[in-house]
């Protein structure tokens, strides 16, 4: 891969897409272009120096482009690829950033020609907070991130995404298929955001409780800080995982409660011990 | 409060009395002893410098010291109390490090002195691994403290150890009944312990887990790394408290599973909403 030779386009100057002008600027691309709604996040991205040219509209970057990463929100990409299908460059590599794979993977594989390539990617890296003031290429150091390939996709374009990845900061990347990929991140994705806010949000929080926390709650609750319109469209193209992994928690922490409501020390310690070593390994 | 004048005991230099050692030499008290059962500990903190004399039997640094702090587990206190209630000097000012209040109050008070003031506290700081070579000073900087005031207390003696928390680093202290420590505990501490663990004990975790995690399961199960005898203990003192958060908890949840299985939107964002204004405020 050299992507001296690269025109890319950034689609979406979000917290994620402007991490992604951020990092990608570091590899020297013959372009770097970026596509937002909002003209005042374009502006500033140019004046941060981390694109050459923001537009509105995507036909004029997409046409020069021989990568797109789209980092907008999970339902409205689908639309987007549709709205812009004749501009994409033939042998153009797309991708993208969302969190939920396979409804997205039908809806998009039905309408995209053969001529481009779309490898399905999964960067775990985020913030709380939303908007290109928040995006730091800081947050992919070390991170994993996962690709889905698909039967269409060509050898070459995933180890590129592969390649890029590693690049820009990432410690691991892992190839699964995509009802994987929603199965297991609905366990350690969005299983975690769920309990956070159900654990901020419980009867006991009042206006004292900071008073009264340490670093668990205070990193517990971090993700309570949540994107409700990204994050309500992550749980919902992901329900049945989702709710799945809800009850086998819940088995788990009744497990737990039954043996603090019995006073079984035996079931606590065995539990507890089992955590330790389980956390130790990750 | 002069630390220059006073000697400071203090017993059990696990991770936190390895703290409290490091914090207090700072302060160069006229003289800084450890209690602790293993003479390889003390000879490794004596080595450190973290404290000027260690000792097996407590006899001896009890007789000469102002302050004495405790940093056992919670269940051992009142033993230690009762096996050397005679070598504690007239005038004493004794505080503790544990997590639960109300029932350690009870054993205590009825079997201490009045020529003897036990200031009851919990740093609300720590660690996941235990041992002297965890401590560290820096867990107690911009943490909470929190002091429980009791009837036998005198004025200037939780003053004294108000100060000392603000001058080894913690950022706030606060002064609750031991009923109220306990019930607010168990929600801001127990439960999300309670939460890690079961989160990683869940049937969905395997040997891949750690290729498909972000920071938010990291975050969330730092803690799981727990300390089974310590918090065995802290569960069952405080029981009933901690069975009604997990309760509590296991409502909000619920109230996130089903909009989730019905896709409900409006619930979702109002839960998310109320969660990062939350978040926000602490």
């Amino acid at each position: 891969m050299n992507e001296g030779s690269f025109n890319i386009t950034v689609v979406g100057l979000g917290v994620v897409g402007g991490s992604y002008a951020m990092a990608l600027r570091e590899l020297n691309p013959k372009g770097l272009f970026g596509v937002d709604v909002n003209p005042d996040t374009l502006r500033k991205a140019e004046n941060m120096g981390i694109i050459d040219r923001g537009y509105t509209k995507a036909e004029e970057p997409l046409k020069k482009s021989d990568l797109v990463i789209i980092c907008i929100y999970p339902g409205q990409i689908r639309d987007f690829i549709y709205d812009n299908i004749n501009y994409f460059k033939k042998g153009t590599v797309i991708t993208d950033t969302a969190g939920v794979k396979t409804e997205l993977i039908d809806e998009i594989n039905s309408i995209i020609p053969e001529s481009v390539d779309f490898i399905f990617g999964h960067p775990m890296a985020g913030r709380e907070k939303k908007g290109l003031d928040f995006a730091s290429r800081e947050v992919f150091k070390n991170a994993n991130y996962i690709i889905t390939p698909t039967e269409r996709n060509h050898a070459e374009n995933i180890n590129l995404i592969e390649e890029l990845a590693m690049k820009i900061g990432f410690s691991r990347t892992v190839r699964i298929s995509p009802e994987k990929h929603d199965e297991v991140i609905s366990y350690t994705s969005q299983l975690p955001h769920a309990i956070a806010v159900a654990l901020i949000n419980s009867e006991s929080f009042d206006n004292s409780t900071s008073s009264f926390i340490g670093d668990s709650f205070r990193d517990f609750t971090r993700i309570a800080s949540i994107n409700e319109e990204l994050w309500t469209e992550l749980f919902f193209k992901n329900n049945s995982n989702l709710v799945k992994q809800i009850e086998l928690f819940e088995e788990k922490l009744s497990i737990i409660k039954n043996a603090i409501v019995k006073k079984d020390k035996n079931i606590l310690v065995e539990n507890f011990i089992e955590a330790g070593r389980r956390r130790g390994a990750i």
